[in-house]
């Protein structure tokens, strides 16, 4: 165990200039990942954390020189920065617990606008294959709002929000060997919808494990995930320390 | 001078249960303007603070005991806390420096759902009259998503965004006698526009003067910025200390 990746926080979509796409993690669960790890008895003396965090992230508190801090903001920069350290580094483990946007901003247009684009079109249709025209239109209608300025603040507006790659599903095509630990975090979910949930998302991206839990289980104090492998709850923690050790436990007992 | 409202930081609009939309302020220049306030020579021993700031903001430094403070999120949290600060106390002076969202989400929706509501609107649709259909679908389509849960990723979705009311033009209707401080932040335009922009806010909403600055002249170092008074800029401060001791001479010079 020489490399170890840890990506934490949330990841920050720019809408514009100043507003911005983001979610609610802190990067807390990450950061005490991080710090549970260079505490950890049996660490071996060259390990090397890379820890790939959010600008809005918690950092860790543990000495730094076992670790080096990678800022991201958006989806994209995540990409960049996990396809240059498999680049440079062989990796032995990625834990992925950071809160990656599911969704970046595809455009912004005046409501109005929107309005028009689509009864023009509409108007001048002779074939009433509208279905086409309109999914068209709402994909990428033509009087956007330039992302690189303030949107104005005098009409309401319209933003589409289009599906980001999702990274955790190349980390087994960089390297198969890589220990991944994956999370998935669903909202007020039956245990088994989270249990399954979580099994599919091991499977789809060969996981070695997968920490699941639900928004309501998460306070201040308290942190409620089951430990899956093979599809199968394997323990349940109640703090993102307990969190953290079950994570040690699983990935140094190799 | 005995109530001082500052608002601070930037507001945060729930589109879901974990995703947010957000801005680029960070309270700094309000944590100054108040620091600077207590630190000031001439100052009323029985002055009181009342801090308003979103959960990201930067906290002031300084003695807690002049400063009561109120946590925000959204708009609508601002503007209750506003209002219920001007029944209780007889404010004195509102120094408006958060950004507010201009924005709230309105509603969510798939786009596959919102092209089903057009398409189905249309083809039903014997009078013509697309453009009051169309702006009725657009403005809210029947099967938007459950604002109170997370958004599934499996679908692009397209969120409608509502302007919120400017609390800034509130604040004269509660007391005309209050020394109202406006801030406008451009992007990425002229001198000319900047100032013309910032006189339009200080004679629609009474300003008693109004800080206009341009977010390319805002860095960690620097942050330029003009007093406008009478719609004409007064005098032009370089850093955000520059700025908070501008305000105060002209606060407290009355």
């Amino acid at each position: 165990m020489k490399n170890i990746i840890i990506t934490a926080g949330g990841t920050i979509e720019n809408i514009d200039e100043v507003r911005k796409l983001t979610n609610t993690s802190t990067g807390k669960l990450g950061s005490i990942i991080c710090n549970e790890i260079v505490r950890y008895k049996d660490i071996d003396e060259d390990l090397q954390i890379h820890y790939i965090l959010s600008t809005n992230a918690e950092i860790p508190l543990v000495v730094p020189d076992k670790i080096k801090y990678y800022k991201v903001t958006d989806t994209d920069s995540v990409i960049k920065i996990v396809d240059y350290l498999f680049q440079k580094y062989k990796i032995d483990c990625f834990i992925h617990s950071m809160a990656v946007s599911d969704f970046t901003a595809s455009y912004s247009i005046q409501v109005e606008q929107l309005v028009n684009e689509l009864v023009n079109e509409i108007r001048n249709t002779t074939d009433r294959d509208f279905r086409k025209k309109v999914t068209s239109i709402l994909q990428m209608p033509m009087n956007t709002i330039d992302k690189n300025h303030k949107i104005s603040s005098k009409n309401d507006i319209i933003i589409n929000l289009k599906r980001t790659p999702k990274i955790i599903s190349t980390i087994k095509k960089y390297d198969k060997e890589v220990f991944l630990v994956g999370f998935k975090l669903l909202s007020h979910v039956s245990k088994e919808q989270l249990i399954s949930a979580a099994a599919k998302l091991e499977e789809e991206n060969q996981c070695n494990i997968v920490v699941a839990n639900d928004i309501r289980d998460i306070s201040e104090k308290n942190h409620i995930a089951h430990l899956i492998k093979g599809g199968i709850s394997r323990n349940i923690f109640n703090t993102k320390e307990e969190i953290a050790k079950g994570l040690i436990a699983e990935i140094f007992r190799r």
